[in-house]
């Protein structure tokens, strides 16, 4: 197939949506361009401001960290542990090669350290795993970015997570959701840093080929806990459409990302105040996080007593 | 299956969605209650009213019709030829054989009888065959029920209809589509007659169900024009939904209808004024189906001198 850009008949990646083909060469530079113009176009952030990328070893947060760098900008990658038996062991060193090779020190934080790993928390409560991981990470990366003087926290959501997380709040009617949407959320005077999404314009199969053309090695399995996920059925109506329509996923998101819809729906951030155990930002006196951790710390006590 | 209803351990109908298995008699019970839960919900028509009931030869709209008359409403059937050859001879079949065994007289509106077929106003008009279709039937109930005396026109769009309906509007942001998600538009000055969706909180699923137990003979081939219509795509994508989350279809829909996120959107509908021809209710001084009358027959005069 001939490429788009270059006109070579060495055309690989072909995508139906920009009813384009691309060689390898002009493919990366079409993804670092799409990952640009987000940037740019929702105001993420500047070249002067430190960015801390949430590294998971996978290739949607290892490809993000690449292009960062490439585009020059200054970023940091973090990892946390969180002591899921192989699997964690794996992603972990996936990042940490990763990292070697493109000489930069990840931030690694260890939640066996303080006896929260996922397997240790969910034994202890019985709550669903990745709720209590998606608070018990948010709470580190905020931290962390604040002590480390980050500017602004990025993430590797890519166009089918937000499109299909979008369906199902849509779906669900989750109203409340809606604001978190955004591909910028912008910081708050109670000390959460901004959060941003570069990848939102890329799908999982470009993110995918960007990997494999870069040789990004990445963590090929998928976490054990998140098994059955719903969203994975809101990803599959979304891959069905838009094998029908090419470019539904991208219309149905920006169309909404654009529209004055919901606009009443959003309300500005509560105030809050700090967590008076960690100093992060809580709508308590004592944060989700640290209420869980003292949980944790109770029910082991509880159970060592009990045995 | 025991029947949650009755008891007995003839329970066939498995509705998933409720939680619930009924016995065929049982079903036919919780079905008709399910229409007249809508229709009064909704405040769709009252028993003294004449409805107008679109029926096609297909399940919804005979199921429909059958409901209704047992239900005790006074409900006429109005069936109209649309000239697409097989198709329509069996449909129409089907609509006169349903009315002689429920000893009613539907009303047939010929299409041919114009020059106005399907395929006549196809071949003549490079548009697509659903939307111009939509528009003549739309014409023609109205016209009937303004001068036939009817309160209402009844169609028989189910809750699949109108949940896809509603999924393909949001993915797409057609948002000036949102109003006619209602299942009641009420008549307006210019002369639409109320329209309402009986139907609604019943699935296509039950829909047959209620048939084949009715023993209700109904057109099971769909229009050949409708091959490949992208409205099948998202039925699909619910349905895959619906199986991995039962209940889906109508949370998605009686949220919408329920809430209050579009109202901004939803804009009085203008006065409009009565078309010059044919005095149906028009935003032009000639409404759209009298001026595609018209272009049909200049088109045919000068084929005709053409050849």
């Amino acid at each position: 197939m001939k490429c788009r850009r270059c006109g070579s008949f060495e055309g690989e990646v072909a995508l139906k949506r920009h009813n384009a083909t691309f060689c390898r060469n002009c493919f990366v530079v079409f993804f670092r361009r799409q990952v640009k113009r987000a940037i740019s176009e929702f105001r993420m952030f500047t070249p002067k401001e430190k960015i801390l990328v949430c590294v998971s070893g996978g290739k949607d947060s290892l490809v993000l960290w690449d292009v960062l760098l490439d585009l020059g900008f200054d970023a940091d990658g973090m990892y946390i542990d969180l002591g899921i038996g192989d699997y964690s062991r794996e992603s972990r060193e996936k990042v940490l090669a990763f990292a070697r090779l493109r000489k930069r020190e990840p931030i690694i934080v260890d939640l066996s350290a303080e006896g929260m790993t996922i397997p240790e928390v969910t034994a202890r409560l019985r709550k669903k795993a990745c709720s209590l991981c998606g608070m018990i990470k948010r709470h580190h990366f905020n931290s962390a970015a604040r002590k480390g003087g980050y500017d602004v926290v990025a993430t590797g959501h890519n166009l089918d997570d937000e499109a299909s997380r979008l369906l199902g709040n849509i779906i669900q009617w989750n109203v409340k959701y809606f604001p978190g949407q955004k591909p910028v959320l912008e910081e708050t005077s109670s000390g959460m840093v901004r959060k941003v999404k570069p990848l939102v314009r890329v799908t999982e199969y470009e993110t995918a080929c960007y990997a494999l053309i870069r040789g990004i090695d990445y963590m090929i399995y998928e976490c054990p806990y998140s098994k059955g996920a719903t969203s994975l059925a809101y990803k599959e109506a979304l891959n069905m459409l838009e094998e029908e329509m090419p470019g539904t996923k991208a219309r149905f998101l920006f169309g909404f990302l654009d529209g004055e819809f919901f606009r009443e729906d959003e309300k500005e951030e509560s105030e809050g105040r700090s967590c008076l155990v960690c100093g992060e930002p809580s709508f308590q006196e004592v944060c989700s996080y640290c209420r869980l951790k003292e949980e944790v710390a109770r029910r082991s006590a509880a159970g060592r007593k009990g045995a």
